[in-house]
């Protein structure tokens, strides 16, 4: 298929510059012997995700528990990481139904999550590793002494197994405090096979954080509006995108895509242009300035010249998990080719 | 089926209060004799389209045609309007073959939309009523007098039928640009069958602007912040809320939900309290301050008691429209009692 024959909104992946992407990230790793484990969350698509495994990640993160069943449903089982508290009957029941299925480790921040695990896992006749986050401002456990407690209790408890810690993100600057939580860990005989970083900006400094032993990172397959800013991606390098269409032109300087946040998020990048909602490919002078949901708002008044109506142009978006999970499918392009249309499996797995 | 065997996040309506604000907004267009034509793009649901039928709605409103293929599909097909712009050949093609299948209309502010219109509905040998936009900052035509030659246009040309003008919002100060709109038409012999008025709030008003024959509104059956804010609706007449779990209190003033900007979209409220993602119905005092992708991050420093990990709360969203489109079901409950789960059929039609 033509990339013409698709209507738009699309979400488009484009190959080459993904399995760059891919390739680039892996031999990263490998050359610094630290594991690379992709978020899965970035891109929810089944087929992408095996593009990593095969590529030799050591495993997968997946956010939320559906998202893991979804993976593992689709032979995506090496080795599953779900770095979130999972609380309440009906979840503790699917993650003992998924433990016996892959290598599964999820975290915990508090002893009513750890209780509630080990019960389930007791009652279900079945064991999960538990690794502890440490608090970096949203969930976990904030200081070296009240991991080790948190830990020790993990390691404590019936069908739990003690893997370690987490933390998110991971710059060198996380040194101090992680040496502290690991001295702790020790001094306890405690055990931590796994001390994972994260983010995908912090994953090309990982070899100045020996103490890592895998890396979690999502957003390396595809960019954003971030990584042109922080220089991890050129604008080639942004893999994925969403084809839309011109269809009006109400004003001189105004120009409206049929794309608003219904297909980019609402996400919104802040620089020196103001606040914008993606990056336009072709008209890289065009400011995305504001969305309404099936809408996007485009200033051209400084394109030279103008996107007319009918005109199909590319948007980088701010930000690809949200952005990825508006869409049933992509369109995996190379050049003008659409070599496949993937089904985002994981898509809305909010549960 | 009870409301704790639903496992979170999930998105509910509570059935009293969509019931209740249902009958009164097509009472109030029944006394007021202006058509109420309800804008599916909110709820995006099927069930809740018949209850706004069944109850006297003149049609529905739909953002995109494939909204509009689901609704007709589904049997919601009296009167069907898609106030957008309908550019490019695939799109033309789905359109013409739903136009023998409802009443349908469309809106076009261009000469480019108004021919490829026209020439698709003739080469597939049907007719699409067309409305004009009143340009209020988005899309459409902006001054009176270009209004009317694109009325003229629309009125010339084969396969179209004009059938009028919409403006968006529609408050009583709205009214003299629609008059010299309307007079500008009536000068030329122009027919304008339909002058439709938008958006929720306005409803309320409409009978001040005698002009408008119809009213488009979406999210009057579930609310919002933003309806708080502006009184149209008590909390208790929300009745669109995201159930949700709280996993983690990782400190004193703090506690994290499983329902972040994947379940309620990162649609922001700014009030006094700062920006917020939505209202804790059992919790005012706390701020749900910010989100990322499955956490919400809720401010509990007021709260006495606090929310305690394994509690379930309602959070009310900002905007009820992109919430519901990052569920694929919803939990329809009166009381304790969950009387149905619906499919959200037309989540993600994003063409």
């Amino acid at each position: 298929m033509h990339i013409d024959d698709l209507d738009t909104p699309f979400l488009l992946v484009h190959l080459d510059a993904l399995e760059e992407n891919l390739d680039r990230a892996q031999a990263y790793c490998d050359e610094h012997h630290v594991g690379l484990r992709p978020h899965i969350k970035t891109h929810k698509c089944l087929a992408i995700s095996r593009m990593q495994m095969d590529r030799g990640a050591m495993g997968i993160v997946c956010q939320k528990l559906g998202e893991a069943e979804v993976m593992v449903d689709g032979g995506v089982d090496r080795d599953v990481l779900i770095p979130y508290n999972i609380v309440g009957r009906i979840k503790l029941e699917r993650l003992a139904a998924l433990a016996p299925r892959t290598r599964l480790t999820v975290a915990a921040d508090s002893e009513y999550t750890a209780r509630g695990l080990s019960e389930a896992m007791t009652a279900a006749g079945t064991r999960v590793g538990v690794i502890v986050e440490v608090d970096q401002g949203r969930t976990g456990v904030r200081t070296p002494a009240a991991i080790a407690d948190m830990a020790a209790l993990i390691d404590s408890l019936p069908g739990l197994e003690l893997r370690g810690i987490m933390i998110m993100p991971s710059p060198p600057s996380c040194r101090p405090l992680l040496q502290a939580v690991l001295s702790g860990l020790d001094a306890r005989g405690l055990p931590h096979p796994i001390v994972s970083g994260g983010a995908s900006p912090c994953m090309w400094t990982a070899h100045e954080v020996p103490e890592l032993t895998e890396h979690r990172a999502g957003e390396y397959p595809v960019g954003g509006m971030k990584h042109l800013q922080v220089g991890t991606h050129t604008v080639e390098q942004c893999a994925g995108r969403v084809l839309t269409t011109v269809v009006s032109r109400p004003g001189a300087d105004r120009a409206i895509l049929d794309a608003g946040s219904k297909s980019l998020s609402l996400a919104v990048h802040h620089d020196e242009r103001g606040g914008l909602l993606g990056h336009i490919v072709e008209y890289p002078e065009a400011r995305l300035s504001g969305a309404s949901e099936e809408h996007g708002h485009l200033d051209v008044s400084r394109c030279d010249p103008k996107p007319r109506i009918g005109e199909r142009v590319e948007i980088i978006p701010v930000h690809p998990c949200p952005t990825f999970n508006e869409h049933d499918e992509i369109a995996a392009v190379r050049g003008d080719r659409v070599e496949a249309v993937w089904p985002v499996e994981a898509r809305g797995c909010i549960r």
